[in-house]
């Protein structure tokens, strides 16, 4: 696939530098860059090849071979690999920028130490904020970069139509409008796996609409159910899943032709049980792609990105050449660009990594399309010093003012509006609560029983640890909130925790022991463009501002991640010692995982996708 | 890559039949047909299941796994595996239909028996008589097909500019103007390798116009040097190449990202010596494609076609799975099909192969987009009978009136049109000769020394082995003959051979003895619209018609073989016991492979690319 006639920033179509390339090979004109001496990683033939040079034109790769004096003149740039391995750069097959809670800018800023330089987003979150425009926007930044971002088209917002709602909706006009920009690559994961094994017209559309644009249909198959309805959504089109989590997942998924992509998140953990599929199972490898899906803006700074990943794997017993091929040639045949990005070999973009070992993976060096991004070399040898060197580059996308005022509640909340109420004088009733479960994603639905107010009020009750949970409306100002009751957070003070961060439609949910802690959280996000926001006894404790479409912040990952730490700190102080507190938190309105929701519209039982009521009795 | 758009027969696109595929796998539709207890071969995950169902709707995969009971309806067909292998179809990942000396149609008819579904053919020889109206019908014809017909634009005509001239001319507008059409995948192989390594413009542009249109540029780099020039000539972005002789070749070009395609025709042995690069220097198998370039009429009869290039891979100590995947989801991967076809698994055009034995591959039953083409099984078993059953579709693709007269040779050829010339009394002279080496492309320029009549004209001397040879040119009546001395066909006899096979630009070759044999030979082309004669004292002894541009007949395979063997021993009758000698005979005018050849133009030393003379002094 041509990509390069996509105006990325810095780089020019191999067909428009082909005699370049061809006269630097040939000898006739001397290269940008050359990197002598090193162990060529090639993941084409799978092999390690050692006392290898590159050398680099036009952001291109021209020679991948032994010896390229004959393309050094006296301008070009020469790096001594001194034996250090040169892979390719890293490839991360599906993810969402906006779990890290950064811009893309920011995003690709904190990943490209860890050598990732590739990466395939899809923009859901933003969508369901921002629609269209939203996927645009995001899109533009992409092409902004000095690495190669490219962008999944969302397919399922609302991810739950009827009951949700959502800033704008997605549908196949909608695809079909997408797939004419440049740097579509594909249809992001089709999360309505029921919609398209009951055959949703609509649905079917934005697959038809990929396919006839020659894109991948990315999956989504989040269902332990491998008999007929697996084999169905196989049959509908999605070329990959990343869903699996058992080892019979990965391998029901490849022999349906499907890519099984192998998930190491934040709080993603499902490589190891699914890479046996390979190391033990001996699956031919290529269907096998490594990706994160969701980072936070902590894991990139603490612990790495695809390198991650890549460790994880290679920890997880796969030989580190067919754990580097799924995290760079495998991922890039998948979306057609094999000939773009993905190995070390001539006409594709000169991303390459030097690293002085293939299992541990310290990042010495990166180079996007021929430019020294980081640079880690210690000044004689082949060593890692703490400090980053290289120039990444400082790109600035600026969001529309609108864009950054998407917060819209329609009026100032008061403590009023998160009561729940049954009729004066009841004394006590029943209710359900969302039971969040720690370290999964589905809820339980539980039961307590609440003492009413003489006024028909139902409090949370930090004894039994019930808490209220409301969702406010927050994109056409309609002053909407739905209320409930949640269990497993352990709030002990009088406290709210608000976010707009709000699985998958981002309205706002709102935590609380104290409805005026609730009110002014919310009212302090709508004020501020959204984020996070933690209130106790009547003060802000903590906050993490996302103006952007409040989801994404312009501020650096570690900046970032400091005030995400903050946040969680307070969280703690306030009695909550969940493991992934934030993520539980915005993961409350998420109405296609099991069992109990809150959406804007109510509460939801998700096992029968059919709305009920807090109140039981 | 959705190809489905395409105007194919019988098949629509995978898009547009996702709803009734997801309803078979589901159970609320009946399939079309239900192959029941069969072994399916996974070349997706490289694993070989029992017990294995498929369902097939629409002409694709519905269903690919345990018990398909629940798509089984009343009108189902329902075919018992009996425990036989399902493999995909298989894939021809390069070849040249004219080599069959048979139109598409007579050529897909003769090797679907053989399992082969689809194939990647570049009308190379048709390009240089018709042009880019001759591509397009060949293109049209494929579409018609019953199995996969993809067409690569051909990228050299002429292959020698300046040595030769053709019937028309490619160049980067007519290539553009290909990547237009439904069912071009791509373009032919760039066989000028030494004008890619000089940056030659047009040639460039010609990939350039691939590559923007996300196509697949053959390569062709018939060189043993893997320094400069090979590296210069990947730069340029062809993407495979089916030239390599050995193993080093093989390894070279999967470590520069292009794939290897290693070839079994009629007379190419390219797989034993290369194969080794996976069987025992382990190369990541998934760049290594099996093709045939070039198969005869009789080996397609005789021995198969991509059945008898898997066997002999097996032979040579490949895995069986492992060499079926060079012969299906390699070669579908490549061309960016691995969602249409190469595979058994939901989507993809259901070509299915059934065969008791994995080794052996005796091809039971054909299956190509759900429609039973062969059928071998003796009944009560899963065994092999002689007779084919089953219904391959008798195609019957108009060729236009004027592409069946083809041969203009501007007016009727005598004797001495055939003469080579000294001055009168020169009494002998030094010749030079192209001298045809027994099973190698390559020739050798000869010198002998022959007496002059007394009028000056140098005759054939069967003594030593030297005949005449001529060049007619035929696609623009200018009544040119080019005329010199070839040595190793033997020929004893006063005889004379002539064709309109006479690649590349393919106007008509004639060798003889007797001057006047030869004016009759090429005389009776012009009559009969091209083909084979054979003259021998007088007669014509036999004949093989290609009306179609000179270079195909509409009759079947086995008449075609049937015409052809009577030929070979027409002139083994006539003293040439060369092996391959029609082949021979058909180089002797290809220019661009050393060291001496005879064009329209004249005399050719390909060594150095320039014009010389048949008469030394």
């Amino acid at each position: 696939m041509e990509t390069g006639t996509k105006p990325a920033a810095g780089i020019a179509p191999w067909s428009e530098v082909t005699t370049i390339l061809v006269d630097v090979a040939a000898g006739r004109r001397p290269a940008d860059l050359v990197i002598r001496g090193g162990r060529w990683v090639n993941v084409q033939s799978r092999e390690i090849l050692d006392g290898q040079d590159l050398a680099i034109s036009a952001g291109r790769f021209a020679w991948c071979g032994p010896d390229a004096s004959h393309c050094i003149g006296p301008d070009t740039q020469v790096i001594d690999a001194d034996g250090r391995f040169m892979t390719p750069g890293l490839c991360d097959g599906h993810m969402h920028v906006e779990s890290g809670m950064l811009t893309v800018s920011r995003f690709v800023e904190a990943v490209i130490p860890h050598g990732t330089t590739s990466m395939f987003v899809d923009p859901h979150e933003v969508a369901n904020v921002l629609g269209l425009r939203g996927v645009r926007l995001m899109h533009d930044e992409a092409l902004q970069q000095p690495v190669n971002v490219f962008v999944q088209m969302p397919s399922c917002a609302p991810s739950a139509a009827g009951l949700e709602t959502t800033g704008h909706e997605i549908g196949p006009d909608e695809v079909a409008e997408a797939m004419t920009w440049p740097n579509i690559i594909g249809l992001g994961e089709m999360m309505n796996f029921p919609g398209i094994i009951g055959g949703h017209a609509g649905l079917h559309a934005e697959v038809a609409e990929t396919q006839r644009a020659g894109k991948t249909v990315g999956g989504h198959y989040a269902s332990p159910d491998l008999g007929r309805a697996f084999h169905a959504y196989a049959a509908a089109g999605p070329a990959d899943d990343h869903e699996g989590t058992r080892e019979a997942d990965a391998i029901a998924r490849a022999r349906q032709g499907m890519r099984a992509m192998l998930r190491l998140g934040s709080a993603w953990y499902d490589v190891k049980a699914q890479i046996t599929a390979v190391t033990e199972k001996g699956l031919d490898p290529r269907n096998f792609i490594l990706c994160t899906d969701d980072c936070h803006s902590g894991t990139l700074v603490e612990d790495g990105h695809m390198d991650r990943v890549l460790r994880h794997a290679i920890d997880c017993g796969c030989d580190p050449l067919v754990a580097l091929q799924m995290a760079t040639i495998n991922t890039a045949t998948h979306f057609g660009l094999e000939r773009e990005i993905g190995s070390i070999a001539p006409g594709r973009r000169a991303d390459v990594i030097l690293t002085r070992d293939l299992e541990t993976f310290p990042v010495d060096m990166v180079i996007a399309r021929g430019q020294v991004l980081v640079d880690r070399t210690v000044a004689g040898g082949g060593g890692t010093q703490d400090g980053r060197l290289g120039t990444v580059p400082d790109v600035r996308f600026e969001w529309p003012g609108d864009t950054r005022a998407t917060v819209n509640t329609g009026r100032a909340m008061t403590a009023v509006d998160f009561a729940v109420r049954v009729p004066s004088g009841t004394g006590s009733a029943r209710v359900r609560a969302i039971g969040v479960v720690e370290n999964q994603a589905p809820t339980r639905a539980l039961e307590a029983t609440l003492p009413a107010s003489p006024d028909g009020v139902l409090e949370a009750d930090t004894g039994l640890d019930i808490a209220l949970v409301a969702v406010v409306e927050r994109h056409r100002g309609s002053g909407r909130v739905q209320t409930g009751f949640v269990s497993g957070f352990g709030y002990t003070s009088a406290c709210a925790m608000a976010s707009t961060v709000a699985h998958d439609s981002h309205h706002i949910i709102v935590v609380g022991t104290c409805r005026q802690a609730m009110a002014m959280a919310v009212n302090r996000l709508a004020e501020t463009g959204g984020g996070f926001v933690l209130v106790k006894d009547g003060s802000e404790m903590a906050r993490v501002p996302l103006p952007v479409a409040g989801l994404m912040s312009d501020e650096p990952a570690p900046v970032v991640a400091g005030q995400v730490r903050t946040l969680i700190e307070a969280m703690a102080d306030c009695g909550c010692a969940l493991n992934n507190a934030c993520m539980q938190h915005s993961l409350l309105a998420l109405v296609v995982i099991p069992e109990l929701r809150l959406s804007d519209l109510g509460l939801v039982d998700v096992g029968r996708f059919e709305f009920t009521d807090a109140v039981i009795s």
